[in-house]
Parts: C-alpha cells; structure tokens; sequence
C-alpha cells in the first residue's frame, strides 16, 4: 500500500475529512470574553443545572454533541465513532456524557491536546474508510479542574503569575467523509517531550517544547513555513509558553508573521479578565476551535489553519513524587480546499 | 472508497497487521500462577526497584516495551506509533515510561480495555497505510490501583467475594504491516453500556452487559459463531462477570463449547492465590494475551482466538457521587492466517 506519510511524522490525507459541524458550550465567565459571539451555548449557571461540577461537565458535553449534531442535520444515531477524554480521573466527564447515546466509543488521555488527538485520529478513520461520521469531543470544567489538581476552591489560593485559567466549556467536531470544509488536510502526532520544568503553576513553559517540537516536524515534513498558513494557533500555552515556542522556532530559522497565536491567549480577556497568563484546560483550544476558527474558515476570513493542540501529561500525584512535567503537542491542518 | 465496515460496527481489515513482538512483564504473585512459563520477566521485587508503585509501573511499561522490541529485532526508534494508557490519574504510568523514547504517542484510556482499544486503533493505523510499526502498551500495578481505587494498602481491609485483584504486569504488543502472524483481521469497537450496578466490589457484573453487547454484534457482524473460534476470551470479567455473559448470550441462542474463558480466570489459580473472582487491570488482560495466547497461536495450538477487553469506566469520584458502573468492551479477532 502506498505510504500516507510524508517526511518522519506527518500523514496527508488523500480523502480528508470534513467538518460537518461542531459546537462550543461554555460558562459565564468564558461568556464575558471576547469569542462571546462565537459560542453557541453560554450558561451563566456554571454547575449547568447539576449536582455535582463532574456532572456539570458531562451535561456540557452532551449539550455539544447534541447542538454540533442538530448543526450538521445529523441524528447523534448516525455518528459510528466518538473519540472523547477529558481532565478529570478515569476521564469520568466523558464516559459519563457519551453513556446514554449507545455509540462505539474511543476514550483518549492527552490532556489539554485531547482535541487534536481526536481530530487525528478520527481523521484516520474517516480517511481510511472505517467510518463515514466520527465525532471529537472533550471538556474541562473551572472548578472539578481546580479542586482535583489545586487546591479546594474554597480555600482561595492566590493564583501564580504563570498560572493560566481552566476554562469551562465543551467542544465537538463532527467529521464526515463527504462535505464542505473545512477538511483535515495534514496531522502530525507529538511525542513527549520533557526538558525538566517542575513548577506545576507554569503549565506553558512545561509544554513550550513539546509545541516546539511538533510545529518544527510539521513545517520540515510538509516542506511549508508559517506564511503558507493564515493562522497557526496552538492550544493553551497562554502568555508564557507562546512567548517561549517563538523564541525557539526563531533560533531554527523560522518566523512568524502576525500569525501565531493561542487558544489560551484568545479566549478571555487576559487585561480585565484576572486570569493571569491566559485560559487552558481540554476545553480551551476545543471551544476556541469550535467558534471563532471554524467559523471565520466557514466564512472564508482564514482558509488554512495549523491547530496545534497542547497538553501536560502530568498528575498532583507525579508533582508529589518530584516528576517534571511532560508535555505533548499533536498539529492538525485544517483547510477550505481538500489539499 | 469502499467500506471496510462489515454489519454494523465491526471492521474487516485488507491489509491485516501481524503481531511481530510481544511481551509480558508481571510481579510476584503473577508469577506463582499458572502462566509462570509463559512471562518473559518475573520481578519478585514488586517496587521494580523504583521509589513509589506508580514508577515501579513506568518501569514495567520501559521493561516491556524494550523486551517486544528486542524479540521483533526492531530498534524502539523504529516504532511510529505508541498507543498506550493505564489505571492511575492522568495516566501517568503510560506518559512518564514513554517519555524517553520520543515517539509519536496516543494516550489512550480505556480502563482494563485499554490492551484492545489500543490492538484496534494500531490495526486502523497500520490496515490504513499511516504507519508500518506501532507499539500498544499498558499496565496495571496492584498497590499502586489498591490505593487510588480503594484503601491504603496498610489498612488492610477485608475484601468482598466479588472483588477481583489487580494485576502487577505490563503487556507489549507491536504490529507491523509485514510478517508472519498472528494477524489482527477484525475489530468491533465497543459502546458504553450502564446497567446500573453500583457495587464497586463488583466489576464483573458491571462489565458483563457490554461485552454481551459486543460479543453479540461481533458474531452477527461477522455471521459467525462460537464454534468457529478456538478460544474466546474476555478480560477481565472474572469468576461473576464470565458467568453472566455466558448466560446472557445463551438466552440469544449463543452457545460456547468449552472454548469460552477470562483473563482474569487465567491468569491465578483462584483455590489457591486468595484472589477472590479472579485477576484484573489493564495490565490482566495485556499480560494473558502477551504470554499464552499469543505464544500457543505460534505453537498452533490456537489458530483463531476472539479477544474482548473489558472496562469500567468509572471512578471513585463517581462512585462518591452515587454514579453506577459504566462498562465497555472492545474485540479484537486474531487469527494464525490473514483471513
């Protein structure tokens, strides 16, 4: 069979993918920031009518496949895989969300970058003729994030200047084999990449290399620089880890030009909004994605975006044991044409 | 293109990827069982010689992964993909052995699914031309699991006759798109199905119901029968949990012929090793499969085995917050010929 790979790591789709629909659902303070007109569902309630912040993400994610399936006319029925993880341990918000909808179910670990984990792998999966329709979901929750890897929220610890904001809010993509664009043109999967960063209040520093080394493998394996694409956008390294990832693609020889930026960066104000070096979390690059790129790509504002989803492969409990922070970036292109 | 989807949800592979490596790394009690002639490395040491249980499980991930690599002859650089994942909070067992080796990674949760989750989506990645060499590894560790999942270790409580026991073990498996079998030729991906157990000491009866489900859309997708396999073999339902699927598939008119078993069952001797219902953890299922199965399907005493991984998807979180036992279960065929 003929090889999908080009260069060392990257696959080019010779049938990609189409979105078909997506959706973001998010809280009152993600609603407060300046995407506020992209989402389709804003909650002021944070606990989304449930008991427990654990379930209020599982309602926010049923709310996303939900409202991304009615977008693409699309009975949930229809859909033959889902991919889905989450923050939270043993990756409840997921399971919990996807258990009364009875479709085969891929449960996914990669943290913050579980949205591009998923657009990868289901675009495999579509590209190579398993599935004709795969949804990609994920979700983090302000407070079962803080409380499960923090501290208490009621103990009102004063947050790190490095620090960046969980977001609340769930994002879904569908993936179709027959559509209108966007198409999942190229994916690079990351490998771990850890230099050694402990403090586990700088999450952007800790993953800064992992972007750097995924972002660096997509532009050599596909032979193309940062001016061949309208956006690059990686998701969520916030003020400190973005400064840092074009530091070091600078030192390689490669330059941006306006455009790079990142989904912790977009999301909220980070001036009015105290949220200190920006938003993270699964839900983060996961609700940016499904607003305003898809969005402005659906309106032909952007035609070739690089997603390049972040993540910290680490635990309180690896923290407590003295570990470093992993971190692992994987890159999606998405384009308005099929190549 | 055409479907590679046979029935409703089960996949047939073209291209079948053959297991070239394979490895099994267990503790002590793992050892004094009845598969002790099968394992590639005992460690009466179940500190592995690390500082803490959840790096003892890392080293047994390393130890793994190095062992199928060496009995494939393939340096571990060669490896394209890994997809693995584990039991403990972010997954951190999985992430932090691989973390050296720079390899494209897919963090993948499944619970004591994991092993076939993992065989499903390398077959997909391989089958489909995105790679020729994939890695799928996982581990379970019964001190580290004992006192996330349950109690310390040192308050000693006394367990429930329906309580099963983690295993101390990592299994390793590498498919390639070249060599001499087994195959992997098909995969039926589970849903998640939630019939409302509650009882934590009881996993078996959680999982039951979904590897019902899965089983039965196997052998209507692939119009096929029991009798037709020379072994079918979950994991890890248990004493309780086989019981069940055996009576839930006969009331569909499916009959096993002494061919039906767990891994769980298999791999202690349950009069002797006081482990109650049997083994569990995602390492229960790896290691069975990575030792006598795969070792009797080269001798050609097995020539086509049904392999169906079994999870709990919950948590103790959930578990707090009054949640019953979701439960999945993937399958995976092998088979001595690439049909």
């Amino acid at each position: 069979m003929q090889s999908k790979r080009i260069g060392y790591s990257t696959l080019c789709f010779q049938n990609p993918p189409s979105v078909i629909g997506f959706a973001s659902v998010v809280g009152k303070k993600e609603g407060e920031g300046p995407l506020a007109g992209y989402f389709d569902y804003i909650n002021n309630d944070t606990s989304f009518g449930e008991k427990t912040w654990e379930k209020a993400e599982s309602r926010m994610q049923k709310d996303a496949l939900t409202i991304a399936s009615n977008k693409a006319n699309q009975p949930i029925s229809a859909i033959q895989y889902i991919f889905a993880g989450d923050l939270i341990n043993q990756c409840i918000s997921s399971s919990f969300a996807i258990r009364e909808f009875k479709i085969p179910f891929f449960g996914l670990y990669g943290a913050c970058s579980t949205m591009a984990e998923g657009l990868g792998l289901a675009a495999m999966t579509i590209d190579g003729g398993y599935a004709a329709l795969a949804a990609v979901l994920t979700s983090s929750h302000f407070c079962s994030a803080e409380r499960q890897y923090r501290t208490p929220l009621e103990y009102g610890a004063q947050r790190a200047p490095t620090a960046q904001w969980t977001v609340t809010g769930s994002g879904c993509v569908l993936l179709s084999d027959n559509g209108p664009g966007p198409y999942i043109t190229h994916f690079t999967a990351g490998k771990i990449i850890d230099l050694g960063i402990t403090d586990t209040n700088n999450m952007g520093a800790a993953m800064a290399p992992a972007a750097h080394s995924t972002l660096l493998a997509f532009f050599q394996d596909t032979n193309t620089q940062p001016s061949d694409y309208d956006l690059i956008v990686t998701g969520d390294l916030g003020k400190v880890g973005h400064a840092i990832v074009t530091d070091l693609l600078r030192d390689d020889g490669i330059q941006f030009c306006g455009n790079f930026n990142d989904c912790g960066l977009m999301i909220y104000d980070l001036e009015k909004q105290d949220v200190h070096a920006g938003g993270s979390g699964c839900g983060c690059s996961a609700v940016v994605l499904c607003s305003k790129i898809i969005k402005d790509m659906q309106a032909g504002i952007l035609n070739k975006v690089l997603f390049a989803g972040t993540g910290a492969l680490h635990s309180p409990v690896s923290a407590q044991q003295g570990e470093s922070v992993p971190g692992i970036c994987h890159a999606v292109c998405l384009s308005s044409k099929k190549q």
